[in-house]
């Protein structure tokens, strides 16, 4: 029987193994780590004796009681030896900070297998190896090797780091910001406990508003996919991505290559309902601000800004801006009232700038507040002695209206450290830079549209019957597919013999397009395989003298005769089943843009016309499907349509490995799949 | 005769006019502002007495010295009168808070006009109107209505900022990283003392080593750019633009609307030698580093990365490599003595994880800064408490070696406070976050390229004669200015008559293109202006109707009959004579990539060939010019010299306001420019 999560994160008695009274050993600093732990701790060692204080036990089977947790600081090698035993004696959980298992490859994976297999069948939970462990502020309990992570406060963020060592340098960042934390774990090899199960746990504890993670690489992406998206309507979820500057792998269809793993993990993240952010600082400002409280679902949350200062003010309008979140007009009489209340020279709108703060700051910052138009809130103000009293000001305001308040200042420590503290209070998130408090407010914002755009993801437009993935993939075959789901395709004709070709080319609307069929040949154009624009029988003579030119062993040629597509808005639509995340589909504009801009959008399948609308949306050259420069303007509901057929199918289609269609022709009225390559 | 612009930053003597003796209002914060100052203050206040311990005098013509500095804490129209009597007395300079001049449109801009004149009239330098004023540490000098501003250090820092809050704001984020000022301004409305200006004055202060920038907008590009051009060789300089999120204005030509206001700012700081940010912490946090030393000029900085922990690691390397910046691979005789140092599982290469700091961290710090392709290094660990002494295993290193040191730590407050204080004292730049940390690199290594790129770019391959602008500005005769200045075009001929184009097409090389010639259509083939592959004379004769029918007004049509270039990479070339930047050249790809990806790239002219060598590889799609897909390439070099010549051109051309090329067609050697607009 497996022990609940709680022998781990919340256990009542802890055992170190590996305890040593010498204290540069870090067998030693663990045994002081838990000189705070209010429960009962045993230390291990053969020789016996004390250490700080407590008794040591000679072996695990010596300690009366089934111990929840056993701290393990041991090298590798002993680490199956010491699991048997902690199995023997009905230990609840076990970490160890030990690296030496599958981060180095080779025998370490064996010796990982080892230790998980013990686990399992000794119903321990393990955490690592290869992890820094983790910290309980609210139990007096830091299981790690760090002495210094015991001075970490209790509060109500919770961290999932999957290195160890930004489990503590995140713990720290929100520790010298003066915020607390409930759980920071790092979750290291993550053999037994993953960042997915962490985070489960962070979404089930009372202590824990809101909750902080750092990725490295997703071995079980759709888990964590899911993991999210029934946390985020409950609790936000901001996580930091790490790797934007790696290549994708190398994969057979443009499709593959288009799906770089760092832009995928952020749109199946930014899918599931978290917020993505960049650095370690927003993860901490982010996971700050979400702390205090979040907005409701909001497809266009407001933000009403309000500065002291003309230039700061501008600075964080032009970063919201960029961000794409709305700084949205207010009522007439909201600036009417507003009006009344400043003097005739400052700026009155939004952001509303009151030129150096003046007595009626807390009128001002409570009419911006009660606009409509305003969801939440940003001020900014250089403090200024003998003058507003922000905290009460910002403070009133923001527990009246209810809205999320992020208020940032700068001046002398002695009065800003009060001040800020005072508005923590009271619900508002206070920083001391611009930028910060610019990366608070869009935390808020991005958390806010995320769980707008899952709750309206329900499925829908999917087919009712979905074609089996035929035996022999071609493009006709392929094609054959696309019109089972209901995907137009050109009208066209397999041929066996040239006659045949002959004859479907007599009975086309010329010109047509002369294609090879051969499930070997993907790249059909380099390989001299396609030939548009086929009027006459000449045309015809030619194109199939050089299909036939072309080696393709013991393969019998054949012919696909296809009418031509009319012009439109070239694209590309594609899927993938990814190792990690599952069945993905992607978007993206056709000619060079995809390839050389990179710009294409993605998510995790199956997904309902409402997504796969927004996934055209975030195209970034998108206004090249709206008519541009005259041209005419594509059919963004068929294009959906086809991005959520082909999700539907990627889903039931099991053997599928990648799908590219490439081009997909848009028109004003429909479109066209003119190629298909299907690969398993 | 002005007066030296050391009598307002550096004075030994300061009348307030406006000094009040009511402690809420700002006059008597002023007053109590200078407590510190050691040099002479005067109050002045027609009522006398004595505010905070200071005799009042009752006018300016009171005081017993010609003073260097008057600060005015009076309504705007109060302004001139005291400066009237400021320049009487032999006033040095003046500095004004208010605001109500320029910034407020309309009345504002006669009264700024009004003040300015007495200034340049009366021999006195002005800062402001509109400013937070300006802090002077090392002189006990807070001139400024914000009594916290005395608290901030005297140290090597230099600010600049274009607004007064940002002004304060900067020194504060400063200050709260424990770092000191040399000068820290704001400019206001910048009505005589402007941006450019105090940057040169920093530039030969002696005790500022670093120089950060705040810009909002910029009314003499040009300036600024000579200022940083000639400052940046000296001291660095690090410039946070602000404006990212505006679209540019509306402009006629293509290259008009490419020129993105921010971009093109971007595009002239970085040419100057200036690091660009975009962000107040980013300012920071750039200067702080660039303040401890800088590298030489390099075109690819290489930075050691040695870290304690895996995942910060991973973190700081994932950051640099996204700024494009160089971790670049060592020496084996490095790795191999890394390698005797550390335990068999360690990561050793560049980055060089330790897997936590061990007693060998002081030799590995040593050796891996040893390498000679490190010229910079960055190094992360976690404090342990009885573990390494970082100060001296990092200050040691960094000493011996002399290259610039960043270093980024977490743990308990009173265990790396004085880590890094001492790591500072020994010039190495100490951080608390892996971004930040990694931010601080990266304002090293731009700082060192930029450089870089300064020193060779020196002008060559301009023309030795440049054309005039003709006075009839249409297609047929910008081409003939393309051929005075040695840049190929299509073989053409201009005709008047229908007769005259069929003789030219006769005798041209077929198929043609037939195209509208009329200055006052610079859009030509949204006018049905332009008609290619024109093989036979009845396609001729249809082109010629096609135009006929187009109303040019009493202007008499005329035909261009041009040569088909052959098919080739397109681009648009363009230049522009920039109201604020003076001439500035800019290329882009063709199609839509410029445009609904804004890719494209920027310098001021003139420039020298590598510049724009450089130019060619800012563009994100640069592999489009290298054979992409099979296609041919472009001849980077054809391309680089028709961007020096029209660079060339536009310098000396200054009746020219636009100039599209548009497409221009490169070759695997060589180019042609197949339309041209030139607008006045």
């Amino acid at each position: 029987m497996t022990a609940p999560l709680s022998r781990l994160f919340d256990p009542r008695s802890i055992a170190i193994v590996g305890a040593s009274a010498a204290p540069e050993k870090p067998g030693f600093q663990m045994v002081r780590a838990f000189e705070n732990f209010p429960g009962r701790v045993y230390p291990v060692n053969p020789r016996g004796g004390n250490i700080a204080g407590l008794k040591v036990y000679p072996s695990l089977s010596d300690i009366p009681e089934p111990v929840d947790l056993i701290a393990m600081v041991v090298p590798p090698q002993a680490s199956a030896g010491v699991l048997r035993e902690a199995a023997a004696c009905g230990a609840g959980a076990a970490f160890m900070v030990s690296g030496g298992f599958s981060e180095t490859g080779g025998d370490g994976h064996r010796r990982q297998a080892e230790i998980l297999d013990i686990c399992r069948k000794g119903g321990i939970r393990l955490l690592g190896p290869n992890t820094s462990g983790f910290m309980r502020p609210g139990r007096n309990l830091s299981c790690t090797f760090l002495p210094a992570a015991a001075e970490i406060k209790a509060g109500n963020i919770g961290i999932v780091a999957q290195s160890g060592g930004i489990n503590l340098t995140a713990a720290f960042l929100a520790h010298e910001r003066g915020l607390g934390i409930s759980l920071s774990v790092g979750i290291g090899n993550g053999a037994d406990v993953g960042v997915s199960e962490a985070i489960a746990y962070l979404a089930d504890d009372p202590e824990t508003d809101a909750i902080a993670v750092h990725l490295e690489g997703i071995a079980n992406g759709r888990r964590l996919f899911e993991t999210i998206r029934t946390t985020a309507p409950r609790k936000p979820v901001i996580v930091l991505p790490v790797g934007k500057a790696d290549l994708g792998g190398f994969a057979e269809s443009h499709t593959g290559n288009l799906m770089g793993a760092y832009e995928l993990t952020c749109a199946a993240l930014r899918q599931a309902g978290a917020v993505v952010v960049e650095t370690t600082d927003a993860l901490i400002d982010g996971a700050h601000a979400l702390s205090n409280g979040r907005l409701p679902p909001l497809e266009t949350p407001g933000i009403g800004v309000l500065t002291g200062q003309a230039g700061p003010g501008l600075l964080i309008t032009d970063k919201l801006r960029q961000a794409g979140i709305a700084i949205p007009e207010i009522g007439p009489e909201t600036v009417e009232r507003i009006r009344e209340l400043l003097p005739p020279l400052t700026y009155i709108a939004n952001p509303v700038d009151t030129g150096r703060p003046l007595e009626s700051f807390d009128t001002v910052c409570d009419t911006l507040a009660s606009d409509p138009a305003i969801d939440a809130m940003l001020v900014y103000a250089l403090h200024e002695e003998d003058s507003v009293d922000f905290a009460a000001a910002v403070g009133n305001a923001a527990g009246k209206h209810g809205k999320p308040t992020v208020f940032a200042t700068q001046g002398r420590n002695s009065d800003i450290n009060p001040l800020m503290r005072k508005l923590e209070k009271r619900g508002v998130t206070a920083v001391r830079s611009p930028d910060r408090a610019a990366a608070a407010v869009r935390a808020l914002a991005e958390d806010a549209r995320a769980r707008w755009a899952a709750q309206r993801a329900e499925r829908s437009g999917a087919p009712t019957t979905v074609p089996g993935l035929p035996a022999r993939l071609d493009e006709a075959s392929a094609k054959d597919v696309l019109d089972a789901l209901g995907i137009p395709t050109p009208a066209r004709v397999v041929c066996r013999t040239r006659d045949a070709a002959a004859k479907a080319f007599s009975e086309a609307v010329k010109p047509v397009v002369v294609k090879i069929l051969d499930t070997e040949i993907a790249h059909k154009t380099e390989a001299g395989g396609v030939h548009v624009g086929v009027k006459t029988r000449r045309d015809l003579d030619r194109a199939l003298d050089a299909i036939d030119a072309i080696p393709t062993g013991r393969r019998k040629k054949r012919y696909l005769i296809e009418e031509t597509a009319a012009d439109g808005v070239e694209l590309i639509v594609g899927a993938r089943n990814d190792p990690s995340w599952g069945p993905v589909v992607l978007v993206g504009l056709g000619g060079t843009a995809a390839e050389a801009y990179g710009d294409v959008s993605m998510r995790l399948a199956p997904l309902g016309r409402d997504a796969a609308l927004d996934m055209i949306s975030d195209l970034r050259a998108g206004a090249l499907l709206d008519g541009y420069r005259g041209a005419p303007a594509a059919d963004r509901e068929a294009i959906a349509d086809l991005i959520v057929r082909l999700g539907e199918f990627v889903m039931r289609a099991p053997g599928l490995r990648e799908v590219d269609l490439n081009p997909v022709r848009a028109y004003p009225d429909g479109l066209c799949v003119l190629d298909a390559l299907f690969l398993r």
